[in-house]
């Protein structure tokens, strides 16, 4: 069985990745529509071999189509991803558009996969940095009840998007020469510096991303109740997001426990070795589709605490593979038409 | 009143730092001895327009100094401190060496300057993610009582010493020609990358640099029960510490209060204004003298809790400035001797 597939947004940082993923994956594909705004209409892409064009997004994009991976901005999927569920496709949503709407499931396979059974057209993909640390935390907590969580993260400039990218890239081409450099997507360079804000500032202090991890955690674990607090960081990393984690739970675990269940948890791989070297990097495993876990030691400033390292590629983990992986749950399950 | 000043390590970055500070603070120099391994011996250093030459470090080197500023590392400082003590000068060491040691006062003059007055001929310079950390937390411990701290770093590479900074520079020179990144100092590339490591691992799995935040914190507030924990995280900034900071406290503070109480504090900038921009970055405050404090917000998983930012130049109030600090602190007492 094969599907039509839709990427709305195909010619983004994340569009690259479905593209990507799609290709390595084998995704049962019949046929591919590239969607984006109208600025890149007519841009060709190769796609397994074969050279597709784009289209412009419109409401008559999703005739026949399967499965829409939308990964255009919430506004865009706000308009447009209603009329590709009414048109009959399930919706794969990347933005954060309809992640916290109580009749549309949030998943991470991981997870919470049955979530994901319960859609009516549209099914969110969380917040990058939610994603990698709910596939660290669902094995804990199913072993210890969850009670609590504090983050801090290590962000990509790849998460702002292509642009960031570019613009860390010619800031250090400026550092070589010896020029001042110069920014536009951040309000001062990220080049050699790291900056406490990723997204916009709420009335409350944190920032939107950080209240993404709050909210999503507790929606995908389904602990509307769980302590979370976030602090978001961008550093000047080119791909792959880094958390550093510490949890406490009702039970206790120690380290070698906690190593013991995230060796065997799904999606998850340990490498932790208590050397220099001996855990993972951003810059290593991009990428690469688990969601790597070092640094695992009881905490030491709560009774049932753990604190560990978190690093996946936000482009795949944290976006286009879990997305993929959402339409591969549900290709499995039957509960996909073609 | 003039001293006679000696300064072991003075080819070093911390070296660097307390000429470049012993010049810009006016410090009361009757004579300065630049001492350093028998590598160094014979370099010139112009220190006040006035060329110097480094010494080599021996037992003979500290007659009629009055007080020496050591950072040649622990080593060195154990066999070479007690030396200099014992012909009289007061040793301020920035090394590990006797931080911990109960007859060794550990001196952050913001938090405890009174134990300073206790010494018997050596102080200890406490760690500089610890420095910049307890600047922050006394004011609001002052205030409502400190019961807990989570800190997770973003430690430059100066802080790893010269050759870190010339790696960092390397790799990204060989970025920007599109040649392999070659690595040394770090087990990784460190250019593009973070990485959760800094200094040796122990036992417990925390590394040296995390437990160093954990025992000098108890012992300069005088608060041998504090929970702390942390996470230290190599990123490649070249110069300045940043630090997420979590605490709990036996009274409620705001995040308004909190600020206020910071905005008053010694040592301490404000930066908090919630917006883009509106916080300290690492970049943009070296070689200035303040711990900047941001992102001051009411931690959203406890009750009493506490989340900010902070960042600090970690050669200057770190290591050389703090050292000239407690010195001055001496000085304006009438404990030092010339």
């Amino acid at each position: 069985m094969k599907f039509n597939v839709a990427i709305a947004g195909a010619t983004g940082a994340v569009g690259a990745a479905f593209l990507d993923l799609l290709e390595k994956r084998n995704f049962p594909i019949a046929n591919l529509k590239l969607l984006a705004s109208k600025r890149s209409q007519g841009k060709k892409i190769v796609f397994n071999n074969q050279e597709l064009t784009v289209e412009t997004l419109t409401k008559d994009s999703f005739k026949d189509v399967d499965i829409a991976f939308f990964s255009a901005g919430a506004e865009r999927s706000l308009e447009f991803a209603p009329i590709a569920a009414k048109n009959g496709a399930v919706v794969i949503d990347n933005s954060s558009a309809f992640r916290l709407d109580e009749n549309v499931p949030l998943v991470v396979p991981e997870v919470n996969p049955e979530a994901a059974f319960q859609h009516q057209g549209i099914i969110a993909n969380p917040n990058c940095t939610t994603i990698q640390m709910v596939v660290a935390l669902e094995p804990l907590h199913r072993v210890a009840n969850l009670k609590k969580v504090i983050v801090a993260t290590y962000q990509s400039v790849s998460g702002t998007g292509a642009n960031a990218m570019k613009e860390l890239e010619t800031q250090v081409q400026s550092f070589v020469k010896n020029e001042p450099m110069k920014h536009e997507v951040y309000p001062v360079p990220i080049a050699f510096n790291v900056l406490p804000h990723v997204d916009v500032f709420q009335d409350n202090g944190y920032t939107k991303e950080e209240m993404k991890m709050v909210n999503e955690t507790r929606k995908i674990m389904s602990l509307p109740d769980l302590l979370v607090s976030a602090t978001c960081v961008r550093v000047p990393v080119m791909r792959a997001h880094s958390e550093v984690v510490q949890i406490e739970t009702e039970k206790k675990l120690t380290a070698e426990e906690a190593k013991q269940i995230l060796s065997k948890a799904e999606g998850v791989v340990v490498q932790d070795t208590r050397e220099s070297g001996g855990y993972p990097t951003p810059a290593e495993i991009v990428e690469t589709f688990p969601t790597y876990v070092g640094r695992i030691r009881e905490d030491l400033a709560s009774q049932n605490g753990l604190a560990f390292w978190v690093v996946a590629d936000q482009l795949y983990k944290g976006a286009a593979l879990n997305a993929i992986q959402i339409a591969e749950l549900l290709i499995k399950n039957n509960k996909l038409k073609a």
